[in-house]
């Protein structure tokens, strides 16, 4: 069935309203659109626990800088309701900008130390922007759970941290990364790639998973693994590192010696296409 | 009837819940405790609208400065839950410190441009605090109007501002400020003035006064207004003018001309002591 479409604040309340005066469990999928097979599983692991699925499609200026992609990420929006409507959603809020950042606009949110490491270095604002938008999605749509890839492990993270932090009455789950046959972690920027690129971009894929097979042989030393990252990824053609990184889960702090809950995460440019992807491991001494 | 006190997060929600599950409306009125009679007003335009008041009494270690009054803030507590018995307030939330910020807390809410001016330039950070902390408080008791002081005017707007921003569902009263006979705004700051300090803390009072009957009397000038008031202050023992501002209420920006929905704030040291006082104006030409 075809999702509701929404566009205003008031109208996805009401809707969201009636749906828990129904007794139903709402779940949120917050996006930016361009769905792919990982908003889809996202969506199913909602379905599975909500009788009410709400997806945001919105592609929040607050989260690109000035140099980056805003004007040119797809916004493939009725090729997005239909996927909704094949994978059960209930309502799709669809807001413009200005409903989002009316004029006057001036709140932010930032959860310190683990938004300015990883990725916050290159883009510097950029998890502000992600959450703050992610608090008002929560606070318009009112969702029990929400959805979250791990894919965005760092983003994943700091809303983990905002939720906790902000006491908000929403339980998050995260999700696996979603991969093509070869391994390439989708995303919505994959389409950037030249037909050269994307067979190169599997270099991320394959470094993780060879960083991950030397923690079970027992390497331990982080500058070890991530030297063996970046060079595979130097060894690539058209690919440069922009970070290998050896961090623990909570902290995001970065580890000499890999132990406990660690988050492995790369990003490599491809031209201007910036690909990430991450392991998680719980790594017993 | 005594109020129920819950000092964690668990049993104020729970507490919160019930009221809601018997068709209450939760009105809310987070304070720092050291309650008088300004307090009190906003607790009974709370049970007016509301069946079941909270009020939260927690000294907010985010929002002084390194150099400010946070340990010798007063806190008689138990005077203040007998001030809550005799209001009608049904529920006193007076959480530690570490239950709001626990060890890793991470995340802070900011209301730009509207935190930098009047306070905010002689205390920095001191709006971010406030805002942090309501934000947590609304998302713990969840209530469905929440009362504050005129008294503080920059708060209000900037909570008010927060509130429309992040579409927290939340309805915000701003009530009037509560005066002593001479006219001094009730405030617990007041406490640390001596008898000398209490007598020439009026010129606050009589300074706005003062604007008041000139912009009534056609004065439309911002400058003139300002100079009048810095003027009655510096004409006063002990009194050291930290600012004397004509600004837009929604915008805070300083005015030229008098004109529209406008604020007149004060701010005076005696001493250590640094009283706030102001008047809102609809100017019309």
């Amino acid at each position: 069935m075809a999702p509701l479409i929404t566009t205003t604040v008031a109208a996805t309340r009401e809707a969201v309203a009636q749906a828990k005066g129904r007794g139903m469990r709402v779940g949120f999928v917050p996006t930016m659109g361009a769905l792919h097979e990982g908003h889809a599983s996202l969506i199913r692991a909602a379905r599975a626990e909500c009788g009410f699925v709400v997806v945001s499609i919105f592609v929040n200026p607050a989260q690109f800088g000035p140099q980056e992609d805003l004007a040119r990420y797809p916004r493939p929006f009725e090729q997005d309701v239909a996927l909704c409507a094949q994978a059960g959603v209930a309502l799709v809020f669809h807001p413009q900008p200005q409903v989002i950042y009316p004029p006057g606009y001036k709140t932010r949110v930032e959860v310190r130390e683990l938004q300015d490491v990883l990725c916050g270095t290159s883009r510097p604002g950029h998890f502000g922007g992600v959450a703050t938008v992610v608090l008002k999605l929560f606070n318009i749509v009112q969702p029990d759970l929400a959805y979250f890839g791990q894919k965005d492990a760092q983003q994943a993270r700091i809303l983990e941290q905002m939720i906790e932090d902000l006491n908000l009455p929403v339980t998050m789950r995260i999700c696996p990364i979603v991969r093509a046959d070869d391994g390439l972690a989708l995303s919505s920027r994959n389409v950037y790639l030249s037909v050269e690129e994307r067979q190169h971009a599997t270099v991320l894929f394959r470094a993780l998973t060879d960083v991950h097979r030397r923690v079970d042989a027992g390497e331990r030393s982080a500058a070890a693994l991530t030297q063996c990252a970046a060079d595979l990824v130097a060894g690539t053609p058209g690919a440069r590192l922009d970070y290998a990184a050896v961090v623990d889960w909570r902290t995001l702090r970065t580890l000499d010696v890999v132990s406990g809950q660690v988050l492995i995460a790369l990003a490599v440019y491809f031209g201007p296409t910036r690909l990430i992807d991450n392991v998680l491991l719980e790594v017993k001494d």
